[in-house]
This record gives C-alpha cells, sequence and structure tokens, in this order.
C-alpha cells in the first residue's frame, strides 16, 4: 500500500516547529509495511489543501492528515475532507455528551460555537484521543483511505498506535514484524560491509542500517501471512546478524545505551560512581536519566581543575606537571582515587581535550581517556573522535564510555 | 514574495531523518519578509518531483530544492529542473577543476562518472559550498527563482547564508532586520498578554512570541526602505519590549541561556562550582559547553546518595532525617559545604525530585530546592514544575538554576 502524510499547520511554515509528526508516521507506516510517497505541509489556505488531497488521493491508498483538529482551529481540516469525499459534516451525539460532559468538569463555561467540535463526516469511524480532547476520525471510500489525527505530537501518536494500526492491519493481507537492533563501535559503511552476505540480494526479511548520532542501527523486517511466522523469520535474522556484527551491538530492542547500561547496573546491583573532566558531567546526567539509579549510582565528580583533581582524587601534582592534565597517567590517577574515595564496585574516569581547538597536533580536539576500575583492576581506554564541534566531541566519549561500561560489566 | 521549500530525499520519507531542513529554510525565509507557503518532500521519483514543482512555480516566487545533489545520488534534482526550467546540463569547467583537484587532494582514484557532479544548467549561478563538496545553483526565469541546496544540513545551512541570501535580498525592494530576545520564569500566554499594548494593531515592526521547551523567545522585525531605518525601528521597539517585560529577558541575540550565564562568569572572573543531586550533573554539563570555562570553574560534585552528600559537603545526617534529602535545609547544608570546600565566588547546589513518580502528594515530581552562595550570602529558591516526564522536569530544573546564576550576578 501506499501512503501519503499531510500535514496541516502555519507554525510548521514559520519554521517555529520541526515536523516530527511526519517523520514518526513515516517510520511507523514503514514498518507496517507500508510505502510514503509524499508529505505535505500546508497553511491554513483551503484550495491548497484540496489540491494536494487531489493528487494523494490518486496516487495512494492511504491519506494521513495530522493538525487543524483542535478547538481553536477553523476546523479546515475536517471540511475539506468532506467536500473532496463527498461526505457533510454532521453532529456525533456521543461526541457533544463527551464534549460537554468535560466542559463541565474543567468549569469552562459552555458555548454554542464548541459544538462544532463534535461534527464530523457522515461516514466516519471516531478515533478516540486517550490524551487530549479532540478526537480524530477514519474514512474509506472506493478502496482509498484517509484519517486525520490531531497536532500534538504526544495526542497524535498514542491515537495513531492505539486507534489507526489495527484499521490499517486489517486492510493489509501481511502481517508485519521487525526488530531495531542498536549497535556502536562501527561505522555505517563498514557495518554494512560485514553484513553484506545478508544484505546482497536480499527479499525477506530485510536487513537495513541507519546512522544515528555517533553510533548505528539495524532494522531487521519481515512481511509472512501470519505475525508468528514474520517473528520466526526476525529472530532467524538476528542469529546471523548476532555471528557476524555481535561484538558491536548493545541492544535487540531500540533501547539507548545509557537505559541499558543503567539498567544492567541495577539489575546486577553494581555499585556506580564517576570522575569526569572534558565531559563536564555527561555520564553523571546520563546514567541519572534512568529511574531508580539511586539504588546503585553513588556519586560523580566533575573535576575540572587541576585542584579538583588533586584535592577530589588525590592526583600527584608531578603526575599532572610531567604528563599534563589530559593524560592516561592522570586519568588511572582519577579512577584509582575515586575508588579510594568510594569503594563503589566500578568506577570511571575521563580526561580529555574536548575542543573546538587542538591544543597541538599531537593533542587534538577528540582525544580523550577513559579509566575503567571494576574488580579492582585498572585499565585505561583511548578515545579518538575529530570533529570541529566540542559538542559532538563530548557526546562521542560519553557514548564510548558508555560502550566501555557495557563490555565491563554484560 | 512567496515561497515552497522542496526536499528531496528517500531518508526523510522513511522516517530516518526529520526534516529539519525545512524548518530552518521556513525560520529565515520568514525573517527575511518572504511568505512560505509549502513544504513537499519527495523521493527518487522525476514524474512527482515534477509535478509539486509545477504548482511551486505557479504559486511561488521562489522554490528552494535541498538535497539529491551528492555524489551517490542520480542528479535527480539538476535534471528534473532542467526539464522544467527548459535548460539543459552542461559541464563547468571551472567546476570540474576543482571536483579534481579535491580528488587528488583526498587521494580518491578519478572515475569518469564522477564528471557528473560539475554539471549545472547552462543559465545556473554556482552556489558555492564552503563545508563541504557538492555545489549548489541558483536560476531565474520569468521573476521566478530557484535554487538547488545541498541535503546535510550544515552545508545547507552554510550555503543558504553565504551564497543564497544576497541573492534573495537583491530582488527585494525591502530592507529586513530582525532581533531574538529569549526569556526566561514567563509563559507564552502571559508574555503576550504583557505585550499586548504593543502586539494589538501592530504594522512595523511586529513583535511575536513564540514557545520553546521550558521558555519563550520574541522577534522583532521590521522591513523598512533602508537597513538603518529597519534597525533603528528594531531597536526602539526591544526599548518599549524592555520596559514591559524586562526582568525576563536574557538575552537580545539569540543566545542559549548557558552560554550568557557561561560568558558572563569568564567575563567577571566569576570562580564557580556547583553540587547537584536531582539533576545529576546537567548543570556541570551545560557551563562545561561553554569552550574556555576552564578558566573559572572549578569543579562540580553529583552527590547523589545520602553517604556522597554527608562525605563531600558535609551534610548532617540528623538533617537528612528529620527534613528528608529533598529539602530545604539539605539544599543550604550542600550549598555551604560546597563553599567550605572549594571557596570559589559562586556555589550552586540543587536537590529534589526528578520523578517521574511523584514521593508523595506534597513532594511530587519536579519539586526541587536550589542553593546560591553568593558573597558569602546563602538564599534558597523554590522549583516547581509539574510534568509526567523525568527528562522535562530535569530540563526545567537546569533552565531555573541557569536563570537564578543569571540574576544573580549579571
Amino acid at each position: 500500500m501506499r501512503a501519503a502524510i499531510l500535514t496541516v499547520g502555519t507554525e510548521i511554515l514559520f519554521g517555529q516547529t520541526v515536523n516530527t509528526n511526519a517523520a514518526f508516521l513515516s517510520k511507523e507506516l514503514q514498518n507496517l509495511g507500508l510505502n510514503v510517497m509524499y508529505h505535505y505541509t500546508v497553511g491554513d489556505n483551503p484550495g491548497r489543501l484540496k489540491e494536494l488531497l487531489a493528487i494523494a488521493y490518486r496516487d495512494c491508498d492511504l491519506i494521513i492528515a495530522t493538525g487543524g483538529l483542535g478547538p481553536t482551529q477553523d476546523d479546515l481540516t475536517k471540511e475539506v475532507i468532506c467536500e473532496y469525499f463527498e461526505d457533510s459534516l454532521v453532529e456525533f451525539p456521543q461526541e457533544s455528551e463527551k464534549l460537554k460532559a468535560h466542559f463541565k468538569k474543567a468549569g469552562y463555561r459552555w458555548t454554542e460555537n464548541n459544538i462544532k467540535q463534535a461534527f464530523f463526516p457522515k461516514t466516519a469511524t471516531i478515533l478516540r484521543n486517550s490524551v487530549g480532547t479532540a478526537p480524530g476520525f477514519y474514512l474509506k471510500k472506493d478502496k482509498k483511505m484517509i484519517a486525520a489525527l490531531p497536532g500534538p505530537p504526544r495526542e497524535m501518536k498514542r491515537m495513531f498506535s492505539e486507534e489507526l494500526v489495527p484499521l490499517i492491519t486489517a486492510e493489509s493481507r501481511e502481517a508485519i514484524y521487525y526488530k531495531i537492533i542498536r549497535t556502536f563501535g562501527i561505522g555505517e559503511s563498514s557495518l554494512e560491509t560485514l553484513l553484506m552476505p545478508l544484505i546482497d540480494g536480499q527479499t525477506d526479511p530485510t536487513v537495513a542500517t541507519y546512522a544515528k548520532e555517533g553510533e548505528c542501527s539495524l532494522r531487521i523486517t519481515s512481511k509472512r501471512e501470519t505475525l508468528e511466522e514474520a517473528k520466526d523469520e526476525v529472530d532467524r535474522m538476528i542469529d546471523k546478524v548476532n555471528r557476524l556484527v555481535g561484538q558491536y551491538i548493545y541492544s535487540y530492542d531500540d533501547e539507548d545505551l545509557n537505559q541499558v547500561v543503567g539498567k544492567l547496573l541495577l539489575e546486577k546491583g553494581i555499585s556506580f560512581s564517576c570522575c569526569e573532566s572534558c565531559t563536564g558531567g555527561m555520564l553523571a546526567q546520563a546514567i541519572t536519566e534512568v529511574p531508580g539509579i539511586s539504588a546503585v549510582f553513588d556519586r560523580g565528580l566533575v573535576t575540572y581543575s587541576k585542584e579538583a583533581k588533586m584535592s577530589e582524587l588525590g592526583v600527584k601534582a608531578e603526575v599532572i606537571e610531567e604528563f599534563t592534565a589530559e593524560s592516561p597517567q592522570v586519568c588511572a590517577e582519577m579512577v584509582d582515587g575515586l575508588k579510594r574515595k568510594t569503594g563503589s564496585d566500578l568506577c570511571v574516569s575521563i580526561t580529555g581535550i574536548a575542543g573546538p581547538e587542538d591544543l597541538s597536533e599531537e593533542r587534538p580536539a577528540g582525544l580523550a581517556y577513559i579509566g575503567i576500575n571494576y574488580k579492582d583492576e585498572t585499565r585505561v581506554i583511548t578515545s579518538k573522535h575529530r570533529n570541529v564541534s566540542r559538542h559532538w566531541n563530548r557526546n562521542y566519549m560519553l557514548l564510548k564510555m558508555l560502550n566501555e561500561i557495557y563490555l565491563t560489566i554484560k
């Protein structure tokens, strides 16, 4: 099936809002096995909306419109869709009752123009909004489907998953299953090269790579007659992928690396502390994004100045002087000092050059040393990632630390 | 002038990439005084690209196409534009020389199919790519303009600002000037209400509010015959805005709050340390995003456990027991302990409930206490921001801390 995504909203044309709805829907529809042909974004002009609807109707089986449904808007989407699908807006009594009850409960004054929100195309199926007030709707005519969803991403996503997906899959004769695998430490083209025996000439399941900030993901998808068959195919393919690139994989369920590491620490009851120089608290922040992490996370020290490295961690002035503050030697002293201070099962340190300026040719921005003390053994790993941006250098250092922790404790 | 933005790229239709290019261009064109009528995104189908080009050509004065120019792509954009604008692709010798020189320098092997990258519409103006290899181009026909820019955001943004903006403004008889003002501590609707005397019935300059993550911005724009006139108008309006909402403004130049605070600390030579519980290192991270901050930033302590609060900062066990770890009393002890330990001119502490779960009805997620010690005086501020998301609660706490620092030292 072919699909088009139609966004109604001047805030997108003004550039005040990035169209994340279109990206979300594209990905989800893709995963359901549909081909997304277009994204269109228009403002509040019914003529233009109708013209684009005509193209989408001609070329696609499914049109998803987002936005233009809320109480402050002029119900443009509804009216244009009615006109195009030769339907008419009528009051849905159940919806007007809900609406009036909502007004009463919230203590808002009811005014008659609000009733418009309970009007929908006569032949429409109402899509329930479980996290907001404006419902969406779904229409089918001559094997063509259209759905109108609200604009706020939280409401749109929930309505799509809970209400629309079952209606779409009912139209499809295939069951689709997919898994997203997350990797770190290998570039997209190298990953693709290693997986070429599986990717080359693939029909079903399919393996696709895509780059993310500093890391790389794999999507494994199968379309079969039943969901069980599709799942089996995906699982079999994951085994093959594992044999080729298993050492780079940290999640088979599209989880972020900090969440994976935080959950592992909690699961295994490994107490954890860290000390950071160049990343300035990014590791502590990433770990504390995991709810409940206080059960194992003791403390993080951002020892930015030399004095802080010495007084907090007992790094010796001579070592800093001989090797510089951004050296493997200082990195090892940092993590050993942290271990002495906290006694945490796992201690991690980092020192390096965030940039954007290189300190010298041998000491470029992006060079950092990561110290790991686990089961009383200390090792230091070198991290290199040259980028003109301080932001991207530090982001890579964070991922590298998280990955080293993952490899150490998994 | 009316504008359309045309994005060519299957990665956007697959939902792998969010279309941030369209948002950037929309905002910039809006600021230049153009009305953006559509965003279109299409894949690699020349027929569909041509059809949408036809609509944009009919309705708009300027079409900006992004993507489909790179070496690995099939030069779709160029060919379709040529076909539509009745031009033909020819080799631009200067571009092919540059290309060959680039291959030589990078040590790549030259193959003849690469020459296609040096082909452009005969009547085109080449747009230089200062941060990548693929140049863009600009065409004008019958008062209609089209520009083709590369897809990677970094290259696209630079080419737009450096090469295309002068060509667009040359076509306009008006000079446009604008300033973006950043505020914290006031919601969008309250800000709009306070500014209503200026916004109501405005013609030129215009004042527009827009919400950002946890804060709010103002755009003040003037279109006049000369740039000087426009600048004067904007400056006059900024004075008026200042009188109404000055206490909420932290930047008149669209700077982020952490950059403003970091620069102020550097400028005034105020040494700084912080200790964080619920934000887990976010403040230390935000401050260390500022290049050169090591001149004033001493250290950050993420004292997550009670033991860490006691041993690192000398918080007394009795105080934790009597008032809980997330209390104004512990917050004050934290910042006083940090001051004793570091002697930094400015010390900041935070403790609170990140969520997502409330600890109790009186201790909801989002409640935090911020301690400030400056010139040996300690005060504690309460921060409240209820959100179901741990991420958004912590983000608000960070902005609140940065804003309190700003108000303290400015």
